[in-house]
């Protein structure tokens, strides 16, 4: 029989009305003659309520011991569901990480699944067994201790079940029916994609488009494990949601496949560093201990020996950079003159394979930008994207601007 | 090191406080040289949550999916509780049921420990751990599935650890502070024991004294494990609560231990059944058969080739009962007039070892009965119990007169 993985989220299993309409799904699938993988998350709201309950116990947890109480809400699912399917006369049995096993490393909270042995649950198939549904974002260690894959694990858990059991496809119905051009919440000309290529999809993702996991589309990438990303709450055809897959796959596409924005970024500056050399690794090696997540990175031309590095990172880190940079300066790994912070910019990008062999892209969105208005402050590229930095109060309007200037609603 | 077992019942860990309060006395016996096994449940409600889930998803569910769901709540608890224990600076950690591995049967939801195997948990101890914190009321199978013991099963965990590990003592937190002479709510008069045999506990555990589960007080007889009921509200002293165990360690006893009772009884009464060899075994074997639990049983003298047959069962179960006579009447097993139900009756029984020695205990309870004014529907003996049914509305005088007639509320 050929295998499906379909994945639901928090929010597609939240009762147990929207559990049985997910069964429902499944039994679809399964009439078609499909095996399938069912993998699920936590009821939504569980996982924070148990992780709330660890962190009010314990400020400065033992891992293992968060990881044991935090996988509770996926079994909890899993069971249920298998009972459901099983009321709807489909033959479904339940399975805990540690019961497939999902073997993971053992850097609890944020494991890695290490290997999948497809044995147990094939050996299950063979008896008649339709679906195994198995509870997502868990896993076991070495040691024989329960480890969770951090947050979002469920879709890293869904892709990992497609590779390890050469699934025809993997399916992760969410609460949006697909990934868009843009957020149709900023721009109400945002278009569903049928088709992403995984490159694109993993820029989307890191980008802060919060459809998949950027590690499960990594995975996924690895391993050509088809994706598509659906809704749980619309009636489906087959066609339906978005592909994510190997750009060989799509034959046409926009040279732009969509417009990714990030609210929550703020620009610092240190200003009149010490330029010489190994200074810029004293810098972000004092910023990545101080647990700062950098992005974008630019340093001024210098001058009479000294030079201004700008980067961006995450707004809610911005205590942590100043907290980092004056221990810096204090013990005299660095000097600087000051250390100002703006926290009022975004990030707007523009992401598409297409860029590969067109030329003009980013001629063309700074044109865009520089017609609204908007100052540039900031920018980084890589091969398939161009990132921006801006004032916050543009970034809507930057992203309509955009969207129009590429012809975003119109398919290829 | 010597090695003790503390169980805490569901409202002793209900929030993350009393988790707290109970890991303190946790401490307390660390610091005595203790290595300790605690066996949690669920917090208060959880449980009885996952159940619902279960009966509504699926009314005549797997038990294999009801046991993976209903067992995550303690789960849970053992995370939290090994992370306040970490908090305070003892060696703690937690286990499920299949990570010591509890060897149980593969009876779903009813399933009996087969072996604990220390070896795991005594490496640990080895290794400096002080206190090893297992989740109740769950094991596995030997088909690798997750089982649970059934309702009240953690006292039977409780209790197979401490014989599995040859405790010095199994001690059992609840919201009460010992086992009572009888129910404070209805005598005044009730008096807290110090001590009481393992027969006593159980006759009093099975008559709806709801302190202990009967299963949990059989293992601890078979395996002389000295238990010990306490309350996890109050300070403790170390004689504090009740102990159970064997007759042989109380030096002086009442005749009487308690007076037990249970409210919620029927008696039913099969008029003019014909009377031939194997009516008993056609009457009963249907009423087994669906599902009604018989207690007391009574058999008119036979006239003509008739007689009447009377027993007792739980109030919630008259209904199962007269289906199933109904029935065995229309396929002509069993014949007879008339099936009367009486709703209003309780039962009413003394407990006590004492009784094996002394001889007039029967003949006193039936004089205090009658003084009073209380007509005996029907009576059963055992060695060390008497129980009688009345009428329901002189349940609480007949507690308090035999209370006071065998002058409970004095230690011998």
């Amino acid at each position: 029989m050929p295998i499906l993985v379909m994945k639901f989220g928090g929010t597609s299993v939240a009762t147990l009305d929207r559990i049985r309409r997910a069964a429902k799904r499944v039994g679809v699938e399964v009439a078609k003659g499909y095996d399938v993988i069912v993998i699920v998350s936590a009821m939504s709201g569980k996982t924070n309520e148990l992780v709330g309950w660890v962190g009010e116990t314990s400020p400065l947890y033992d891992a293992r011991e968060y990881d044991a109480v935090v996988s509770s809400g996926e079994n909890v699912t899993a069971g249920l569901m298998a009972l459901t399917l099983q009321e709807m006369d489909v033959p479904a049995r339940s399975w805990q990480g540690w019961q497939v096993p999902v073997q993971t490393t053992s850097a609890h909270s944020a494991a890695r699944i290490e290997d999948i042995p497809p044995q147990n649950i094939n050996a299950k198939f063979a008896e008649g067994m339709k679906v195994a549904v198995v509870a997502g974002f868990q896993g076991v260690s070495p040691e024989g201790r329960i480890t969770t894959l951090g947050r979002g694990g469920s879709d890293t858990t869904a892709v990992a079940f497609a590779a390890a059991f050469e699934a025809e496809r993997c399916d992760i119905y969410t609460d949006v029916d697909g990934v868009y051009t843009t957020d149709p919440r900023v721009s109400a000309k945002a278009r569903k994609l049928d088709k992403i290529a995984f490159e694109e999809m993993l820029e989307l993702a890191s980008l802060g488009a919060k459809v998949l996991q950027t590690r499960s589309v990594e995975l996924a990438m690895r391993y050509k494990v088809k994706l598509r990303v659906l809704s749980s709450f619309e009636e489906q055809s087959d066609d339906a949601g978005t592909l994510v897959c190997d750009e060989e796959e799509i034959m046409e596409s926009n040279v732009v496949a969509g417009v990714a924005f990030s609210r929550d970024e703020a620009k610092m500056t240190l200003v009149s560093v010490a330029d010489r050399p190994g200074i810029a690794a004293a810098i972000f090696g004092a910023l990545s201990d101080g647990g700062v997540n950098v992005d974008m990175i630019v340093q001024n031309i210098s001058e009479e020996g000294r030079t201004d590095m700008t980067w961006s990172c995450p707004v809610d880190q911005v205590a942590r950079a100043e907290k980092a940079m004056a221990e810096a300066k204090a013990d005299g790994t660095i000097n600087f003159h000051d250390l100002i912070a703006d926290k009022d910019v975004a990030k707007v990008s523009v992401v598409g394979i297409g860029m590969r062999s067109h030329t003009g892209v980013a001629a063309k969105m700074f044109d865009v930008l520089s017609n609204e208005g908007i100052n540039i402050q900031v920018i980084t590229t890589s091969e398939i994207k161009i990132s921006v930095l801006i004032n916050r109060k543009y970034m809507e309007l930057a992203v309509q601007a955009l969207h129009d200037a590429f012809e975003l609603d119109k398919a290829a």
